[in-house]
C-alpha cells in the first residue's frame, strides 16, 4: 500500500483527536493497564502501512497494532465489501443461514490443511479457545490440558488460564485442569541444550515425561500456538510439531494449534503449522489476521473427526454474533485481498530477503542484541544488558526504563513499534513494500545505538 | 420501520442462498446444535421488522433474531453510519484513544444509572461478564460468585459456569466458586408463596440465608439479568432489586446487573434495572441492543470506586478488539437513532397498549397458555398442558413435538417466534409499529388453537 495520495491532516481531525482524548480519560477503561498511569496516543487516521498520532505526525506502523492488520490498514478491497455488506444485511442468528459465512467457511476449510473442514466462528481469539478446549474435552471424555509456558491464549478465564505468560498469574485461581509444559526456545533452554536438533528432541522428551507423569489418558488437549506469539516469535525447531503431532496421536489427545497471531500469513506460509511439513491439527483457532481486525472475528477450524462427534449429539456452546455475517464478509474479502496480491508470498519474500539478513546485520553491530529470530514478517529482537549473561533489558512479565527509552526513541523517529518484556517485534503488515520494510529497520538500527549504552560488562 | 418500498425477491438472490445453503452444510459449526440434526433456515434478506427466507418468503421477526436487532433490521441510519466509519478508520489497537470508542463510552456512561462512569468494552455479552466479575473479584479480594438459577449469561467458560440453565450442565466441571440460588419467579415459586410481595420478601431471605451460610464475607459477586430474559422473562417483583441492592451493600458484594438481553431499550426503559426504582448496581454488562449487533459489541459499565481499584493498579484482563471503532460506531449511531425516534417510549407504549392488553386476552381465550408476563417489547407466554398442574407443553431443558408443532405453525403464518423449552417469547424490535405488533399477536393467538388441542384433563 503506498500512501502517495494522502491528504494533509486536517484541523477538524486534530480538534477531534483532542476531543477523543479528552473523553477517553474520563470514559473509557483499557485493557491490561493501570488506568490512571496510561497516557494513551491518540490516532486520528491510519492508512495502508501507516497511522497520525494526535499531533498529526505519521508513523509506520511496525506493529500491525496487536499483529492483526494483515493488510495494512484501510484496504480499499476490504473496506468496500465492508461497505456493501452493511447495506445489504449487517446481521443475523447463527441458527440461520447466510451467504457471506458460508463462503467464509469455505474459505477457512479450504486454506487450513488436511481435514479442518468445519468452521466454528466466534467474536475473537480468547473465545475460540474457549470452544477449543471445550470441543477436545467433549470429544475424548477427558478434561486435563496441557499448554506451554511462554504463550498467550487470550484474555477469558479459560483461556488465560492455559496462557503461560504472566498475564495468566492475577487470573489464576488454581489452574484447575491446567498443566504447563516448556516448549522449545534454543536461547534461553530449560534443558541445557546446544544446538536446535536437542533442544526439539529434549523439549518433545519433556512434554512426554509430563504426559506419562500426570497420567497418559488424562489430557484432552494439548493447546499450542504454532509459533509463540507475543511470548517472542520462538519459532520451533524442525521435528518439534511434528513430535507433537506424533504424541498427542499416540496419547489419544487432541492436538490445537492457536494460530490466532500467526495464522493467515502472518509467518509467510498461509498458517505457521505448515512449517512443521504435513502436520495437520485436530482444532485451528483462528482471529486477527482472518479479517485483519476490521470487523472482529474469530473461530476454530474442526477435523471431520471431532465434527462427527457433534453430528447428532448437541455441541453445548454458542454465540449470538457466531457467524456474524458484516465480519464474515471482510473475511471474505481479505482472503481474497491477500490471495490477488500476493501478500502471503510478500511476506516470505521479505523475509528471507530484508528481515533475515537485515535484522542479522543489526544483530551483528549491536551489543544490547541478544538473538533476533523469526520468518515472514514475524521477527522478535530480544534485547539484553550482556551477551554473555543474557541478562535481559527488561524482567520477564515487566518493563524498564530503558525499554522505555527505546520505544519512545522508535516513535520520535516516525515508527510504532510492538514491544513485550525486552523485545522488540518486527510485525509490520504483510503487504508493506521493501523500501518501507528497510525504513523501518534502519529507525530500529538507528534506536539500537541507544540500546547499546545501556550494555554493561 | 415500514418496508412499502421493498423490491421483489431476485433469481440472484434465491440462488445465492441455495449456494449458502450448501456450503453451511458442508462447513459452518452451528451453536448449540448437533450439526447433523438441524435444518436451518436460510435468509436472503432483512429490513425493519422482516427477513426473507430462502424461498423468498416474507416473515415477521418476533424474534429479534437472539432479541439482539433492538432497532429492526438495515437501519438506514445505523448503515450509513457503518458505511461511514468502515471509509474513514475499521480498527485500530485498544491503548490507543480513538474518537469513536470514545463518544459511545460517553454515551453508555451517560445511559446507565448512578456513577457508572466508565466502560470497558468486549466483543459480547458473554466476555463482559467474564471481566465483570474479575473486577468484583479483584476489587473484593474475595473469589466466590453468586448467581440465579433460570439465569444465562454467556457461553465462555466462567460465564457459562454462573449461567444458571440447562447449557451450564454439560460445561459444569465442579463449579468452583460458583452458588446459585433461586430469583423469584411466582408462577413457579420454590418458596411456596401466592403473591408477589410474599414471593419477594421469601426470595431475599433465601439470598441472605444463602450468603450466611457459605460465609458473609465469600462472595465478589452476585451476577444477576436485571430481568431474565432466555431463562422465561420473570419481571422482579416490586423491591426485589432494591432488596438485593441493600443486601449486597451489607455483606460487601458487588452487585453485577447483566442488561445484554434486557438493556438498551427493551423492557421499555434504557436499561431494566430502572423498573427497580433508584437501584445502580455496582458493574452493569451490555450487548445486544448496544448496537443491534450490526457491528459485534459487548461490554461492562464500572462504578467510580470499581474504576479507582485500577487507578494505579494495573487491570489484567484485556482484548484485542476492546473498543473497536467500526462497532462503536454502530453504537454511536444506534443510541442516536434510538433517542431521536423514540423507540424506547415506543417499546413501553406497545407494551403497556398492544403486548399487555393483548397477550391477556390471548391468556383468557386460550386454556394452553399458563401465564403470560413481561414489559415493554419484552413478553413471554408460558404454555402448559395443564393450567391445574402446571406441567409445562416441554420438558425444563428439552423441546417437544408439540413445540416444534406451534413453532412451524408460525413460521408457515408468517412468523418468526424466539421459542424456549414451553415458552414463546414476544421480542420483536423496539420501533415495530402498532399495526404489525397486532399483526403478530393475532398469528400467536391463532396457533395457540392448535396448541390447546395438547391440553389434558
Amino acid at each position: 500500500m503506498n500512501t502517495t495520495t494522502e491528504s494533509a491532516v486536517t484541523e477538524a481531525e486534530l480538534a477531534a483527536g483532542r476531543r477523543a482524548y479528552e473523553l477517553d480519560r474520563e470514559h473509557v477503561f483499557h485493557s491490561w493497564s493501570a488506568q490512571k498511569q496510561i497516557k494513551p496516543m491518540t490516532v486520528i487516521r491510519a492508512e495502508g502501512s501507516h497511522v497520525w498520532d494526535g499531533e498529526g505526525r505519521k508513523l509506520l506502523d511496525f506493529s500491525s497494532q496487536l499483529v492483526n492488520t494483515n493488510i495494512g490498514h484501510q484496504h480499499p478491497k476490504v473496506v468496500a465489501a465492508i461497505q456493501e455488506q452493511a447495506g445489504k444485511l449487517c446481521t443475523i442468528a447463527p441458527q440461520y443461514v447466510n451467504d457471506a459465512r458460508s463462503e467464509a467457511a469455505r474459505l477457512v476449510s479450504e486454506l487450513t490443511p488436511g481435514n479442518l473442514d468445519t468452521v466454528f466462528f466466534t467474536n475473537g481469539g480468547a473465545d475460540a479457545i474457549e470452544h477449543a478446549v471445550r470441543m477436545a474435552r467433549l470429544h475424548t471424555g477427558r478434561y486435563k490440558v496441557l499448554s506451554a509456558y511462554r504463550s498467550y491464549h487470550g484474555g477469558t478465564a479459560l483461556a488465560v488460564n492455559v496462557t503461560g505468560d504472566p498475564r495468566r498469574i492475577p487470573n489464576d485461581y488454581g489452574t484447575a485442569g491446567t498443566v504447563h509444559f516448556h516448549a522449545p526456545f534454543l536461547y534461553r533452554s530449560q534443558f541445557h541444550a546446544t544446538t536446535e536438533q536437542e533442544e526439539c528432541r529434549r523439549a518433545l522428551d519433556h512434554l512426554e515425561s509430563i504426559i506419562q507423569l500426570e497420567g497418559p489418558s488424562a489430557f484432552a488437549a494439548v493447546v499450542l500456538e504454532s509459533i509463540p506469539g507475543t511470548a517472542g516469535i520462538m519459532v520451533p525447531p524442525p521435528g518439534y510439531l511434528a513430535g507433537v503431532r506424533e504424541l498427542t496421536r499416540r496419547y489419544g489427545i487432541m492436538f490445537i494449534a492457536d494460530e490466532v497471531m500467526a495464522g493467515f500469513g502472518r509467518s509467510g506460509k498461509w498458517f505457521a503449522v505448515e512449517h512443521g511439513g504435513d502436520v495437520v491439527p485436530d482444532l485451528l483457532t483462528f482471529a486477527k489476521g482472518v479479517n485483519s481486525g476490521y470487523v472482529p472475528l474469530g473461530g476454530v477450524a474442526i477435523s471431520d473427526e471431532i465434527a462427527a462427534t457433534f453430528a447428532d449429539t448437541a455441541y453445548p456452546g454458542g454465540l449470538t454474533y457466531s457467524g456474524h455475517p458484516l465480519a464474515c464478509a471482510a473475511a471474505v474479502a481479505t482472503i481474497g485481498a491477500m490471495r490477488e496480491e500476493g501478500m502471503v508470498e510478500n511476506a516470505a519474500r521479505l523475509g528471507d530477503a530484508v528481515f533475515g539478513p537485515g535484522l542479522a546485520e543489526i544483530a551483528a553491530r549491536h551489543q544490547s542484541v541478544g538473538e533476533v529470530r523469526g520468518t515472514g514478517a514475524f521477527w522478535a529482537i530480544e534485547l539484553v544488558k550482556n551477551r554473555q549473561t543474557r541478562e535481559p533489558l527488561a524482567p520477564y512479565g515487566g518493563s524498564s526504563p530503558e525499554m522505555n527509552t527505546l520505544i519512545a526513541a522508535c516513535k520520535d523517529r516516525g515508527l510504532l513499534p510492538f514491544a513485550n518484556f525486552n523485545r522488540l517485534h518486527v510485525v509490520p503488515p504483510l503487504n508493506v513494500t521493501g523500501e518501507e520494510a528497510r525504513t523501518g529497520l534502519d529507525i530500529i538500527d538507528d534506536v539500537l545505538g541507544i540500546a547499546d549504552t545501556f550494555v554493561t560488562g
